[in-house]
């Protein structure tokens, strides 16, 4: 299956937005970097799409356009077909027709993956054909290549990304330039860096995608996504965010993973770090994954998670390794094939160990913290710091912000100790939660 | 020549020192690891060494020990030889041997592969076989296998890389706990992170050797290390480092290449970065390589740059890809082989652009910030900013401390500059200069 030099592997790209116009770019306008490094050489011989203003503005040769699929699954010179047309039905048509016609299969598609991924990986592995996605987590960053190449003589032990540009990039600007949620929202729109709805950013669910996909991976069990525990950034009130900074935080939305004896842990959520912490200085529309192996110790990745062309070097990057027939090889033991993986042990929520950060508002006189300090030494859960601050200006009704730290907990008793916290009398509205991650702790 | 699932790969070890043992191990004691990820199995069938006794400790099967090389280049299951013996001309010969015996060899030796890489390379193309190497450059951190295979898209720009951890661990104490370079060393033993003679990590030495492997691979060109200018930390002054910190930088042993018009800069010396580099945060043993491509941009991978465990990380995992055949279809076509392979057109010293930090040791009278500022005008150099200290207690006749830094220059003009400044009657001693170091600009 390995072609020689000169020999050509024939690529179509089927969605020419952002990305697939970058993946063009690199395959024809820059080809002479792929030429001077890679043995086969990788022959762009369609564009397919329904509309080609993009394609056209980005200068890419006219006579590859298409209309219909069709031209690039009879071609018999195709060997792989690239996806990037963004959902996840119209894109699992396309990949399951690639694979039907024994074409193998590029894609960034996160949540094609996340929902579909059992059913179109047991269909390429029916057809001997491979779909590679180094793109869908991370972007530029060969994170999938760390896991599955580099890292393969560990155990991993937990990982911890920052994975989605749109939620730093947002939360950047609330920590260093202290603007509110929304407003950063509208700069990232203008910018480019957030959809006209972005909902599956914000809420964290792209970044739950992203971590299902890495710990399928690392630790060699079906994830399922919609178990993992996802809270977003779309809440996040920037007073927590100062009162973080006094304490020597910054917020981060992190996924999570970490191999418990008893199972997985994973979850995706805001979390506050200390300023020391390795992801701290991830800023801006950067991601960064650290990883934990048991020979290595903390390795981490760090690098753009979105954009046309961060995004369309991984998937060159995927069709390279194709063309060179190393990627079949390594995919052929992946734990992503439905019929040789079992499902991971996903933990619930209420099992996860963590330090926290909690801010009651409650009445201005005293005895109230005796009652929260009461119900959370019932539920097992030791203080480390407290700090009353200031009234809200304009409502003082509101009450006054008590900020709680505590040591590591179990979040179940955290949940109902905040449930019984919450009816108090003197408590005015819902207590805010959000866990304090510390670095990993590593025997190296 | 791809193995199939359950198929045996022969592999031996020559040298069982703290690497040695720690491969041995993972290829033993945690090859549930592997068999979980990979579909041949690797088959540690012997360990050649004079001296067992560190063998031995690791708790390794002593029915796996060998006095002679010959037992393991006899065996024709053995598909990999792994050298780990440190030096240069005995590694040599036992590379060439394997290669002869139709074994593929896996090495950590940067040095050899600087001095003897280009009649080993030549060999191993002859026998159709493949040496590798991950675990030559910052150990537990997949950067060879980052530069051939997931950054192949790119156009490398630049790298920045922090690539000696007893280096890095030094210089950490030295700016955080203020501890001079002697003690710093003498900690640096104790912890087993320094040689008993450490002169090629302290010169820089060992990475010019790192940045010569990294820069062939990510520029495609035969980097000759004995060209890279090369300054150490041994030299470095504590109050160097306490003036930097009061303008906001830290200091680092910096490997730099960098992609110009005109060829190829690099250099490995101290350098100044400010506190908001991206690399300002890596402390301790640690290594850190940025990578900026045309596509991707700033990427950068973090980790262990050496100690048993993550080094044999690298070890085995250049043994997987061996035995599932993908190691040698990356490397068919990497710049390192002689008979494929223009040297790189690597630019003098004088070349670079950078701004610096200068201290003047100069007499305490009027006049002598004038003259000093004159020559770096005459040379083209523009002054940033201006810090006049006061004098080294119990050392007035030394002078007093000016120290000064320029925006950008050229070094050719800086080192004349120097040499004019240094012979004014008004200055007491040699100037030092340091260079700093901006974060990369990119246009992604």
């Amino acid at each position: 299956m390995n072609l020689q030099k000169g020999t050509s592997f024939g690529v179509a790209i089927v969605g020419c937005g952002t990305v697939g116009a970058a993946v063009a770019q690199l395959l024809t306008r820059d080809s002479e970097i792929l030429r001077a490094r890679l043995a086969p050489r990788l022959d762009l011989r369609h564009i397919v799409d329904v509309n080609f203003d993009n394609a056209r503005r980005a200068g890419l040769d006219e006579k590859l356009f298409r209309a219909d699929l069709s031209a690039a699954l009879d071609d018999p010179d195709v060997r792989a077909v690239v996806e990037l047309v963004g959902g996840t039905d119209i894109p699992r048509d396309i990949i399951a027709k690639a694979l039907q016609a024994g074409k193998h299969v590029v894609t960034a598609n996160k949540a094609l993956l996340a929902y579909r991924g059992r059913e179109l990986f047991a269909l390429a592995r029916k057809q001997g054909l491979t779909i590679a996605f180094e793109a869908s987590c991370a972007g530029g960053i060969p994170i999938i290549r760390a896991l599955c190449d580099g890292l393969i003589a560990n155990r991993i032990d937990a990982i911890y990304g920052i994975l989605n540009g749109t939620c730093n990039y947002i939360l950047t600007g609330m920590t260093q330039r202290r603007l509110p949620y929304c407003q950063m929202l509208s700069d990232a729109r203008k910018l480019g860096l957030a959809e006209a709805d972005p909902t599956l950013d914000v809420s964290g669910t792209d970044s739950a995608h992203k971590l299902a996909i890495l710990a399928s991976l690392a630790f060699a069990g079906g994830v399922d996504f919609k178990k993992i525990p996802t809270d977003g950034i779309d809440r996040l009130d920037l007073c927590d965010i100062a009162y973080g900074q006094e304490l020597g935080y910054v917020v981060k939305l992190l996924a999570i993973a970490q191999r418990r004896p008893e199972g997985l842990s994973l979850r995706v959520r805001p979390a506050f770090i200390t300023t020391e912490h390795p992801l701290a200085w991830v800023s801006g529309p950067f991601n960064a994954v650290s990883v934990y192996g048991h020979a290595t110790g903390h390795t981490m990745y760090y690098g753009r998670g979105a954009g046309g062309m961060p995004t369309a070097s991984a998937v060159v990057a995927d069709l390279a390794a194709l063309a060179c027939g190393t990627w079949q090889e390594i995919y052929r033991n992946l734990p992503i094939w439905p019929d040789i993986t079992k499902p991971a042990d996903q933990l619930p929520i209420e099992d996860v160990l963590s330090m926290y950060y909690l801010r009651v508002m409650a009445q201005d006189r005293p005895g109230v913290l005796g009652q929260v300090a009461a119900i959370l030494g019932e539920h097992d859960i030791s203080i480390r710091s407290v700090l009353q601050h200031e009234p809200h200006k304009n409502n003082a009704s509101a009450g006054v912000p008590v900020v709680i730290t505590t040591y590591r907990a179990q979040e179940g008793n955290l949940r109902a100790a905040l449930a019984q916290i919450d009816k108090l009398e003197c408590v005015r509205s819902n207590t805010v939660c959000i866990a304090i991650v510390d670095e990993h702790s590593e025997q190296v």
